[in-house]
């Protein structure tokens, strides 16, 4: 099947600055085959993206989509307290098609505000991965290890892993899951690091998200949580560390080595009176930062772009250097930095040829994104995922004109509020 | 005329907490009449508001309406290079005309994303005014006074004030603008002190926006800004000041006892990189505090509900507290208390009898607003602009399912654009 994507103004996301030009998009089954000017091409089909900007699709970094039941439940606690006295007792009960629908529900969001790759975190992950499937979403999904319990998800994590990482043209890839280091022991993290080495794949970890946690950490092991992944040889593997908003000046140069990156949520951090995350620093120090959610229990929402705005404002108030980072500099966290932060830079975070067709179209000629003196700020700054017209996930039109081709919205959301009703 | 509002779940920002409610709403010409249960009344229209929560229209405590053409242009600096080396030698060459089409354009993405009332500051406002009247908004307008070119501003005051302020029915109010502290001489304050108290109405200022600010005010003066205007005697009169950044603890003293309040701009703040206001601790302190959006050339955005997000998340990471300002205290800073700013709240800022009928519809069947745990969580976190369905202002509708009654979006973004062409 080839497409050929005509009329629109392409950001490539290549390159240091932004590189917009009007081009047409030639798609060959999943994959980006050429980009070019006035292309004539003998193709299936063709799609006049007039008015219409595209770009990569949006990746997040860092999600638990299960937990979209909790969208503004028991809100303004900080992180503990919300997860022990609101969440965890919650979490008990819910049963595996209520996983499979909440995660649905997330998806769906994600997929209307332009997201076409996330990096999951939960339990229940199977169910995750068949809502995950069904609505055409990229993701990497990892089973949520602590110490309790252990096995049972290293054998889920090794039967899925057979069954989606050596399938070339899977959409879908499994990570191993360390929650975090003062909930995994250090026999833990051996266990799970060694996992992620013979499943030749990468680790996912929650990192120095509270100044709480991290006192736990440095008061049972003396050292900082990156350090002490980094004594575990953690960092041997690709990790992808959320958060880390408690990393000392040695931390960073721990960190300057690791394969993977951090992903930083600037809006939970901010819900849950986290602190902020000073990605400015770790990026000056080549560290790769992508961008990410999490859960909306904590943070109301999946809409990437919210996410890009709030990075920005933070790292420009919080250093007091407005310049310190640039529209376009979120746009690649967001897009091929995240790509990079999840190990999939060659596929994807990226408009060029051989790259997977992830794209999203964004209306431009709104009055919010009017005059267009500078594109780039007008989509961190100006535009929201209701902005996102069309997205194409590995060649495949999964949403045009802001509707979903495969999807009853309606019925997600009526099974979802039976969720709430019954546990909530 | 009298209008039948059904179906709709109504919150009307009154009382300290929450109240939301199916009911109806009767409006008699500009004015509620009443709210209540199943109404069987005799009207000229009855409007269906199935699956819409109603309320009051959002209040923009501080805008700059005719510098919509800046959206995006050279971003990333500090206010006063930003507005030495940027801005005003592009303002130099602002037509009339220009003023009109501009200022046109903030008020539709204003309206468009649920805002019913400004507060506007800038300079050759009979243009803004008259796109403000074009429109259909409600707003206070002041023309700018720096030390320079006085008497004309003045002169233009004076006669806009007598035709507006004293008509009743006038949606449109003049106040008295001195620029702020460090722009503006004790003769300055004097003279608009006088203006304000001859036409009986307010003061719209800049405080202590940026520490550069208000360190040339210290320098000069050798007090802080608010005791600079304190013993000029500007808060016998009533006053919007915006920003408040910079204010220390007997400054907070004497704002105690002001008439009016201050307007949080939380986006330009953060974009300017000028600082957090601490909002929490002036709302201990008694103190009024309205939100607002600045112009879109600092902030990029006109959209409230991005104001919302954002004063939120500052307040719960800067005071690391999560609980230090709910959503329903955003919603009361973004309506009932921004009208208290403006001295407008006996008119607007909630819904009941004999208030002024200014109200947004918005949609709360969608993905990101499901489900529904603490709606005014979700209008504050997920919801953005473009989930506003309707805007009645004045009895009037609007705007009604996204569509504008009597614009033609199009031709205002074509003028601007055309401005845009010529001028940058």
């Amino acid at each position: 099947m080839k497409t050929l994507i005509t009329n629109a103004y392409v950001l490539d996301m290549l390159g240091d600055t932004a590189n917009i030009e009007k081009k047409d998009i030639l798609i060959h089954d999943h994959i980006i085959e050429k980009i070019d000017y006035n292309m004539i091409e003998l193709v299936d089909e063709k799609i006049n993206a007039k008015n219409m900007l595209i770009m990569p699709g949006l990746v997040n970094t860092h999600t638990h989509l299960a937990m979209s039941i909790f969208r503004g439940y028991k809100t303004d606690r900080k992180l503990m307290d919300w997860l022990e006295n609101a969440i965890y007792p919650v979490e008990d009960q819910l049963e595996p098609e209520d996983i499979y629908w909440n995660s649905y529900l997330s998806c769906l969001e994600m997929i209307k505000s332009g997201t076409t790759t996330c990096n999951d975190m939960y339990f229940g992950m199977n169910k995750t991965i068949e809502a995950i499937k069904d609505i055409g979403l990229r993701a990497i999904v990892a089973w949520n290890i602590k110490d309790d319990a252990i096995k049972d998800k290293v054998e889920k994590t090794r039967e899925y892993a057979t069954i989606y990482n050596e399938d070339k043209n899977s959409k879908i890839k499994i990570y191993v899951s360390a929650d975090a280091p003062h909930t995994c022991s250090p026999y833990t993290f051996g266990l799970c690091v060694d996992l992620a080495k013979e499943l030749k794949t990468g680790l996912h970890i929650h990192l120095a998200e509270t100044l709480e946690e991290e006192e736990i950490v440095q008061n049972t092991y003396k050292k900082t949580s990156t350090e002490y992944l980094n004594d575990l040889h953690v960092f041997d593997v690709p990790v992808v560390l959320a958060h880390g908003i408690y990393v000392s000046d040695n931390d960073i140069q721990i960190l300057k080595h690791i394969t993977g990156g951090i992903s930083h949520n600037p809006i939970s951090n901010c819900k849950l009176s986290s602190g902020i995350c000073n990605v400015a620093k770790l990026r000056e120090n080549g560290i790769v930062v992508g961008l990410g959610s999490d859960g909306i229990g904590s943070t109301s929402t999946m809409d990437m772009f919210e996410e890009m705005k709030t990075a920005a404002y933070l790292q420009k108030v919080n250093t007091m250097q407005p310049g310190i980072i640039s529209a376009y500099e979120i746009l690649k966290m967001a897009t091929i930095e995240g790509a990079r932060v999840l190990g999939l830079d060659k596929e994807i975070g990226t408009l060029e040829p051989g790259k997977k067709a992830d794209m999203i179209f964004i209306k431009m000629d709104k009055i919010h994104l009017c005059p267009e003196n500078d594109i780039c700020a007008n989509i961190v700054y100006s535009a929201n995922g209701a902005d996102v017209d069309t997205v194409m996930i590995d060649g495949k039109m999964i949403m045009q004109n802001r509707k979903m081709i495969y999807v009853n919205e309606k019925e997600i959301m009526r099974h979802v509020k039976k969720i709430v009703k019954r546990l909530l």
